[in-house]
């Protein structure tokens, strides 16, 4: 039955193509190194497809991504050994709390690893840019913070945390930042999302540079 | 009648190819990443080409364009949903200061986002670097400086800013700053106005470098 | 007997095209600049190909590798004026001190040049990023070091220093920095050795900014 | 007669394209923005083609070089208007001062910029980098300056005050520094003169590093 679904489905929409492209236009940024970071798109019965584990991600194919379903369960259509990532429960969480989400992002550079040491507690405020717009903000001079996460080794902990804490109170941005560890943006589309790591990533980009220029 | 004109303007020339390349080419450099940015270029009767609002400047398309007329008139000639850049008010200044102007680019980097930080004031004194030769001034150690200006929800307010203080005095050079935003070239080619912008750029980057390294 | 082995295991396996790849993106990243770095892939019968010494590691060819013999005999198949990377000694000694090790590379970076400035002593502590992951080392906030080596002109004696220490210690990671001159990865595979070069240089960028920024 | 030799020489060799790659790889690293840089190659009679004057350096053709011979004639084969570029006293004194010099390249990078500006004298030591091997100096720690010029609106000047000192003593390396402009490089083959350019914008970056890190 589900095979069947994923058939029909599969003729009219496969994100894999797209989510390949970006995956290698952040690995050309230096923001998925390595093996680092994962990319994830909603497919229209719910469940969503995600890059799979400890695949370099400068060079995916569609064989490397793995197919998570709402009831937890897996399938990798074309290579049994692909696991699903680490912090696929991340993922799973954000399109529970975001029903609108269609991708979510992950990604892991330098500037946000710095960022978020910059202050102890669990959230950041942003510069009053203009890029800020870009992530829906329409204000002037806005008064703007991004949601800051600790780090585990467990990574449904983490999960659980974004959770907790989003359930009490929704971010203002569609991103958050982990920790020693990078953002997560998630958006209506892959293009947005795609939009939304590189406002992030500039955002990050200016704060660090503004720091050790003292401004 | 115009779109007679339009017709037979566009068998001859259509800066919009040119216009997706220069895109194409900032957003590689982070000077144009997510929907940040916009594009003109001027044509024969005095209308002018501009990117569309909310596009991914990283992968314009002809369809991503609007034309602007003298008279505030806009044609989307493929795409009605189409809407000028939020920033067409800047640009038509422009083109009504500079006679000579036919292109328009305004990036935002993370290096003239710091640079518009260094004063307080409205205008910020450049390095006597070779590389400000390309923006036109040929003098020994040159004492230049470029405008600054503040930055508004309202786009029109910084248009009508930028209106009345360059009626009252000239630049010296094809270059503005907006504070936490971004630079405006204009010039009389496609091509000197990307390299205005290479220069600008590489004249901001260099500021930031000689602060953090205390020069 | 020699060539009739190499005659054999080349129609199975010649890693020189991987090689080739490897050098051009690390040259593109600024990490193989000028003929700087050296990169070498074990082969079946316990030899190694490696690039050949002065040759611009941006544009290199298959005529540009030597093949080296455990018994310390070269092969420079099709041009017989190729020599070996002067740091051969380097990746010989990797290769006896590690069996599994399939690949070895060596780049200098501005970044890594930076790290091995830090400190006066014989080992250098990495962030607890999640980035380390990468390596193999999973713990909560990693207490982690990078073996550091002084430079020498003689390279033989920094290969001696090596199998010294590594004789008495193996390290924790794969990886070993030498001073003023730059990193050397070894890995199971070439994959896993290009991603263990991109992971230890994040690790070195993040920790030059985070200096500069007084994180 | 000078056509004839032309013609004959040109059947064997032409400097042009491997010119306009190098020129276009610099470009991309932001060495040569906007139309600024220039660079030359020998011919076997003595004369040497350099970029034309004013030339966007990124998307160079072949019509975009001038010819100039000993006697200072100069020839622009297929397009009249163009100039050799201003500074082509310069690379004509470097021809004269070393024989051996088949190409002189002279690029414009924010961190030569920089690093012109760290001291008053006319000389900059380098640190002793692994790379200062690849311009030829082959001692352990080596003690290594670059010679460093004032800069001057009247190119002439720099390249009588470059004639002067080399004529007193010949430098240590193939490779100088104007001020506030950037740094010329010659060497005996095209390739050798792009390695050697990589080399310096290396060893200036990380100057420029160290300085900011504190090193």
């Amino acid at each position: 039955m589900k095979q069947q679904l994923l058939d029909t489905v599969s003729i009219n929409y496969d994100p894999r193509v797209e989510l390949i492209g970006a995956a290698s236009y952040f690995h050309a940024q230096g923001w998925m190194l390595g093996t680092a970071g994962n990319l994830s798109a909603k497919m229209p019965d719910g469940s969503f497809w995600i890059t799979g584990s400890g695949k370099s991600k400068g060079k995916l194919s569609q064989e490397d991504f793995v197919r998570v379903y709402p009831d937890g369960s897996i399938q990798a259509p074309l290579e049994e050994s692909v696991k699903p990532s680490a912090e696929t429960s991340i993922h799973s969480s954000i399109y529970e709390l975001f029903a609108d989400a269609q991708a979510c992002y992950h990604v892991h550079s330098v500037d946000a690893n710095l960022v978020s040491n910059f202050i102890k507690g669990d959230e950041i405020p942003l510069p009053p840019l203009e890029m800020i717009k870009g992530l829906g903000i329409w204000e002037e001079n806005p008064n703007c913070v991004m949601p800051l996460f600790d780090n585990h080794l467990k990574v449904p902990q983490i999960a659980s945390d974004i959770k907790t804490r989003f359930l009490a109170q929704k971010p203002q941005i569609p991103a958050l930042l982990i920790r020693n560890h990078g953002v997560t943006v998630w958006a209506n589309s892959l293009e947005t999302a795609r939009n939304y790591i590189e406002i992030t990533e500039f955002v990050f980009r200016y704060m660090v540079a503004a720091r050790k220029a003292g401004i």
